[in-house]
């Protein structure tokens, strides 16, 4: 069956070797073993399980217009507001259960590449082949549920560079073509996930060039992982084996990779672009990708936000604060933002568009709005797991120590009102990893990232207006104005 | 034909001889001519025109199950979503005219009345008498079109009042009842639009009382606003004549009044209830007022929120600001509090629920939302205009000055990049208004305490969630604690 | 005796006859009659006559260098720390009767005049005449206690104009010089009390010109307010007559006007340079203008925090909130404010500096940080107010009311907790006027914008550290990095 | 010498051996070699050198009033504004060395014990005995150079215990006396550096108690760490050995430990009082102990908050972001946030008082402004820092991979603008340790609950403010209102 378990899964990343550095040692053993990795290939292989699962396979597969085999729903091309919503339910099901703690839970690549699937017809003009190409591949990851990441950001330095077409550059380009295919050197910030999927698409932001035509930095493709060239190099790993210490970083630490292509050589069919660097950004616009992607996230969010407002709620129970005005109006600001995150996914699949290929797209302003907004809302809700935690956030004993000679003191003296300490301190170790922690440091930064720095957001939204002068109208026409 | 126009209102309001007080005088002559009341009046003249409008009747009004005559749309009890949609679309229409700066649209209460009456049945368990009462009141304000104002809360000394049945009390209550009716004494601290409107809706929130049964100050009642005893005091008007220099004042200033009633007969046939406390939090809870009115003042936000984008961006281009990245992201978020709003508002017509009655009623959690949000997005929005006027919110000419002497400098030197002097002025004498300006001040005040403090309604949105254990449970599963 | 009193004030304001335009008429009679006058003439009547008052006149004047008379203090140019506590008094003296509500408060323009005097030897470069104009107009209004006002910033129009020496320019420029003096034209966006005022400051920042050496835009100068050619036009004026109902406003309201110059004449002994745009900048900066201004207005602040902290909690205890967590905490915030601003005024006086002309100057960074948070400051005790009077800001009888008939139902209803009616409200009248009237709005906006906006401020705080290279220091030698 | 240098502070914490638990093991090795512990030790031993070194020991130590030996300064009991200054300058001394990050640098506990000590004479009316045992050990401290621990409070569990004298409570308590001293149970929820230090000071706040005199849970005493009964039990360590990664915890890492004594025997001599409830508060505010500490914090916030600001200076010019407008705005705040920490201690040492004993206590007001400012001032710096890192704080490779095979890739794409790769990574790790490693959200939370939370620092602001009357007088007398 096409659709791949968890079983397959974690085979299929032991079995490939990929150039991978830990804290400077090249990593040799299977992942599925390694203490960085082990937690979060674990959860993965349970997303993998759950949608072969009986209970589940009904919703988040669909029959493939290939083979008629069940393939993964986040791989349709929606049509109409109904293949919207069945989506969203894959995404519901896949975030129930790692709480939207997996920014890159493979429902995230699987809708990106569908989306770009959906402008496959804009690289015709460029070359048939690049077209083709494209669909292909997106049938190829289809077909096998390939575990995919992705490379967009480049350093600083490659930023900094000088023209890419200048042979001192650094910036991600093509050196080399030849009759097997291009030759691809330069570096990607960040694929987070790298080593825990099977191939990664490359995609960068085209440098500055000389030429006119032929930009040696506008491209596009995908490869296996473990295809020579590649390095990926890790950051410290928070993960943690406890999952009474480390709850999450046990389950869903998702690794950083800073990857390197080093003269790779790229075959001519996974080039989905190369030269005009154009495609890019329409690739990007007229797939809809912030559209598309947009909306996968915003269930995403609310998945964390309903597991957030949980822990909140079970820490000002347990603080005993839960009738305080102060501790009321902060769960209160909490249960608004659901219902703001809600109400704008309802609105982006009730307010969509049909593109000229056919497509349903969600409305995008409200899904910017998410996007918008919620880097504040977790900061918020963040907050306020540290005002509600208080020192519980700093001083918290640890699994070892409740099964050690102290424990005695520990089960008298750390009990709650109503709770026991082991019960106690398990709720405060994961207040801890989301507050204090590592891995909720992590955490919070992408949030603030992930979507695009607060400026290119806010530009987004502002973009996206297309009623601005109507509203000026309003005011025009009060104050007696002609427009 | 019962659903009344623009002239009609005016011959009405002028025709009663209320007990109105303004500046330490009793008013006397026709309000429509007063100068605190007749902009108000003429703006609420051509909401009424407009529903007798050809182009807005159908939409604006419904057949009287009664007499199959045209009555006002805002008076349907809902019984499926389309019309909750129905409903909506006229608050569209009126606040689209009066841009959200008319708390006390006439829609306002008539959905309160429609509220009420829905829950009558409420009422047959302490008087038969008290149901038909409501619902006799109900269809005669639809029937006869009724401008209605009401009175909820009394002020801090009533409130500190003695106990209720005590001989000093000074709590609204009953002081007598007799073969006409009941003898009624109390103050209110304000009923917007008092003045205006034809009839008052009184409904205080019942006072301590030492009895066990029969509260005096547990009642409601309808009368109209020149029966005996009933006095209106207003506060300083801000309403202007000028459109130019006063452009909101002179049109939307909706005048608030102190209310005194001093041994009131209200006939028997109008009284709601009386005596039985536990009447007045059923007919809110069972009417689902909260609900229906939220959804109104929804609507009403939407406009207001839509003109104040246009005034902002207005004054971004008059201040060329337009491409500043904090301009940008200044109406970045204004754009994004006007998806949630519009958002939210789809999210309660499609999550409603139908009552016992057979009524249909709009989600609660996402309308609470928007009530416990909008104070904050007024404020940043206010703000924001303030930052874009920059001294133009201190200095600025009149009306006068433009037809006065130095009018020739004016035209030189107060002309911006792409406007004249005169357009200008104009814009940033709106901005004054809501920036700097008592209309403004009172607009900002009122929208801060409309609906509740912010600790009433944060207590509301927490009482609204029903889904707590649930949220606590994804939290408990993860930490492997039983529930 | 060369400093003036209260009477000696009211008589040179109403013998002087400008061209002042109200409402699109001119001004004929004495000001201090006018209503939008006369009120704010007779406050600062007041100031005049504390300065000349037994109780005060040895802190708040000195002996003449030049006669042996008494002057006022705030013309001391300082030279040690003990003087600019000697001045900081004279502005707690007079902005302890204004509460800090007067901007405009003589002390500051004699600030201003006495920064530049301390520059003037930076003229002589240009011409020893301009230095000598400086030097003897300081005199001159120091000697004869003169109340100026300044005209600094021009119209957007003015600024985004032609190059000054273009023909159409209409940037403020000298377009004709004779043996008489320069002849003068343009227009300043802003003279607060120029009408209340004898003489005024014209110091406009140069715009760009054409010519390398002598810019038309170029210049300073004062004049008396009723030489030929300058017109003043007001914006609508927010005084009342009632101290009861408008308590500040009848007190405190500062006219801004608009100025105009068309041809004046001025005699070349009243220039203070010309031609050469450096010397803008140089008599701000050698003069150091925004450290001693700073200085003044920092005291005002203080003043201003006083008053508002003492309106804060005299509104916690009317409305009976004073021992609620949430108003405490409130007021600690004002609290904190006071203790910040009054420690900073102490570190400016601390950490003076001595000029190489032997002025001494008050330490810079402290004031700027006191410029740069008064603005939030502001704001965050408006809302306060507005919190905490929640509908007694929008409904609010007058003064006419307590004396009418229905004073009996006032007196009875609206009295509090331990305060008779009349005093509740004129708490509330109060409260009003700065948290939702206009002159509230007027002062609100002043603060935000008074020394420069946010931008301008951060700006001016990020250029005044000098220890930038040493705290980067820290950190690079914390990681080992060379310097 | 009294004054102990680095060798004989390790020496002490070597030979001591105390019942000390981590990660469920009890800890048997020298700390000094112990990971946990090592670089605080290292660290601390620095301070006490410096304390011993030549070109410091004149501003760090002061002669013994007992032996004439030198002591350490901040032992010194001040009696004017002088002795204050000399104070503050052993803690700048101290804190430029460890930037601010030890809470429990040893100053703090020698100033905590010496404000005791000042008030040791409330103490005699309860017993001679006591005061004389306060006294003595505060000069066995000054002599020996003791460094101290402390412990305050409780946790949930026994603060909700019964009363103390009930046999089930789990309150801190005595539970037998004896000739030889007090027998004591009870649990304390932080001891931070308990096992760094030799003694423990044992301070709680007494529990409620039912018999009138007597009450078994007010006391305090101190103890070396290793006396029979006493548990300390650590929570996970964020100290890590390589500096280049972990330039913080390899350095400031300070351990917080649960500290529970179980029938511990204090011997009289060390018992400070007993049985007296009212003594506890007494000894508080009559050793003015906020002040006296409230003084010491301040000058580590200020060293703290240079050390941030050099950070964000660093990384604003890393990012080549220092001449946008945003950033400057950014570190204008924090150079505001330092003008005001410095002058509130100027002011705090300068509104100083002298008690009835003759000490001089800094003033309190501007101390506690900054204790309850600082909060907010580290959170907003904290998330400055975040601000201006992105995605280095996510992705960041390691020492280790420096040295690796990869490290030529890093080399060439990790550089910075005008810094190498190693430099570029190494301040990255600084920031990824503030502001999202474990190292800064333990630093991050401890500053938000350090000195009390918020609510308990707004009263005591609140209650610290003599002059609310005269405040409210300004608003009674401008609206005529008899006081």
């Amino acid at each position: 069956m096409p659709v791949k378990n968890g079983r397959q899964y974690i085979e299929r990343i032991d079995r490939q070797r990929i150039n991978l550095w830990y804290q400077g040692e090249r990593v040799s053993g299977p992942l599925s073993e390694h203490p960085a990795f082990r937690g979060l290939i674990r959860t993965q292989a349970d997303l993998y399980d759950l949608q072969c699962d009986g209970e589940y396979i009904e919703r988040m597969t669909y029959l493939s217009p290939l083979t008629g085999e069940r393939v993964g729903l986040s791989y349709l091309p929606p049509v109409n507001a109904d293949d919207l919503v069945r989506r969203r339910q894959v995404t519901e099901i896949w975030s129930g259960r790692h709480h939207g703690f997996l920014g890159r839970s493979p429902d995230y690549m699987n809708t990106a590449l569908m989306a770009f699937y959906t402008a496959a017809s804009v690289l015709e003009q460029s070359s048939p082949d690049f077209a083709r190409n494209l669909r292909d591949y997106y049938a190829y990851c289809r077909e096998n549920d390939i575990t995919l990441s992705h490379a967009f950001v480049q350093p600083l330095a490659s930023k900094w560079s000088e023209p890419a077409d200048t042979e001192g550059s650094i910036a991600a380009k093509v050196i080399e073509t030849n009759d097997k295919g291009i030759v691809v050197s330069g570096a990607f910030i960040m694929a987070t996930q790298g080593p825990t999927c099977e191939e990664i698409l490359v995609f960068p932001s085209p440098s500055f060039s000389l030429s006119e035509d032929g930009n040696p930095s506008a491209f596009a493709f995908a490869v296996p992982n473990d295809l020579e060239g590649i390095t990926f190099i890790c950051r410290e790993s928070y993960a943690r084996d406890s999952a009474f210490d480390h709850p999450l970083s046990s389950r869903f630490e998702e690794m950083d990779t800073f990857v390197v292509l080093d003269r790779v050589l790229v075959s001519h069919d996974r080039v989905f672009f190369y030269g005009d660097e154009r495609l890019f950004n329409r690739l990007f616009q007229e797939g809809n990708f912030h559209a598309y992607a947009g909306h996968q996230i915003l269930s995403r969010y609310i998945a964390k936000t309903e597991f957030l407002l949980g822990l909140i709620l079970s820490l000002a129970e347990e603080q005993n604060a839960a009738a305080e005005l102060s501790t009321t109006s902060r769960i209160a600001r909490v249960m608004t933002m659901l219902e703001n995150l809600r109400a704008l996914r309802l609105a982006s699949e009730t307010t969509g568009d049909t593109t000229p290929n056919g497509y349903y797209v969600p409305g995008n302003p409200p899904l910017i709005a998410a996007n918008l907004q919620f880097p504040e809302y977790y900061e918020e809700m963040i907050h306020t797991i540290q005002q509600l935690s208080a020192s519980n956030l700093i001083m918290n004993p640890l699994e070892a120590d409740l099964s050690s000679a102290p424990k005695q003191y520990l089960e008298v003296y750390l009990k709650g009102v109503s709770s026991s300490a082991k019960e106690r301190i398990s709720l405060f170790r994961l207040a801890w990893e989301l507050g204090a922690g590592p891995f909720g440091g992590r955490q919070s930064q992408f949030e603030r990232f992930f979507f695009g720095n607060a400026k290119t957001t806010a530009n987004r939204m502002y973009q996206s207006c297309e009623r601005q002068e109507d509203y000026k109208a309003l005011v025009h026409q009060l104050i007696g104005r002609d427009l």
